[in-house]
């Protein structure tokens, strides 16, 4: 991390942020787990499960609990019988959103073969209109 | 993807483009590859390796292939003597610098005792200046 560091050292960082970040959400789902919770205002450990394609489980408990650790989401005990556990996201989660919305935004862009039945490229406001919150997009 | 797959439909998709953009920069040094070419405008192998932590050959090999063919880097080969081989982003890559921007963002707010020397939380602003362009920023 030689060049890095000694940029880094001008702004008084310590470490790179954006290195952060990806460690952040770099495990396998973790992303999708806040599509989920941003986008499809999802909140239970089953509605994960069932919609987020090859996630088991074990690998499901795991990432909610790291995610619990790094502020990104919280975990609430609802206290009906039997008792249920909702997730929530934190501020920090919510920085999420604005990052979903331009991945998705490449892929409608660049991968649009994969992405639509016709094949055809668009911006995210030639599928979604202008202005919209994504949180809305994905409203069910 | 029972419930994601119904709302897809509606938009004409047969994949969510988000989870097309997840899979295409989630495995392991992807992201940090983009990193370094957009933000410190690495071009070569040795650049990569040497500013890359905990990345080894074969895997900068390996990245730098699926990235090829993913469309989000070329590959050209310099006729000097000896041949050298430098890497540039396409238009689809250069997609990464404001996802880059906010992920940088992310932990410049909320992981300060991380990054900052003093642990004091800023704005991208703060920071780096107005309208910046991240490009800039890391120059070197």
């Amino acid at each position: 991390m030689i060049m890095l560091t000694a940029h880094l050292k001008k702004y008084g960082m310590k470490r790179c942020p954006i290195d952060n970040s990806i460690k952040m959400i770099g495990r396998k789902f973790t992303l999708h787990i806040l599509r989920n919770m941003i986008l499809l205002k999802q909140k239970r450990f089953s509605q994960f499960l069932g919609s987020i394609e090859g996630i088991s489980t074990k690998t499901l408990s795991i990432r909610l609990n790291e995610m619990e650790k790094e502020g990104l989401i919280t975990r609430a005990v609802i206290s009906t019988k039997p008792v249920q556990i909702e997730y929530y996201l934190t501020e920090k989660g919510e920085m999420f959103e604005p990052i979903l919305k331009l991945l998705g935004e490449l892929s409608l862009k660049y991968e649009a073969a994969i992405i639509f039945k016709d094949r055809k490229p668009r911006d995210f406001e030639d599928v979604f209109g202008r202005n919209v919150r994504l949180s809305s997009v994905y409203d069910y």
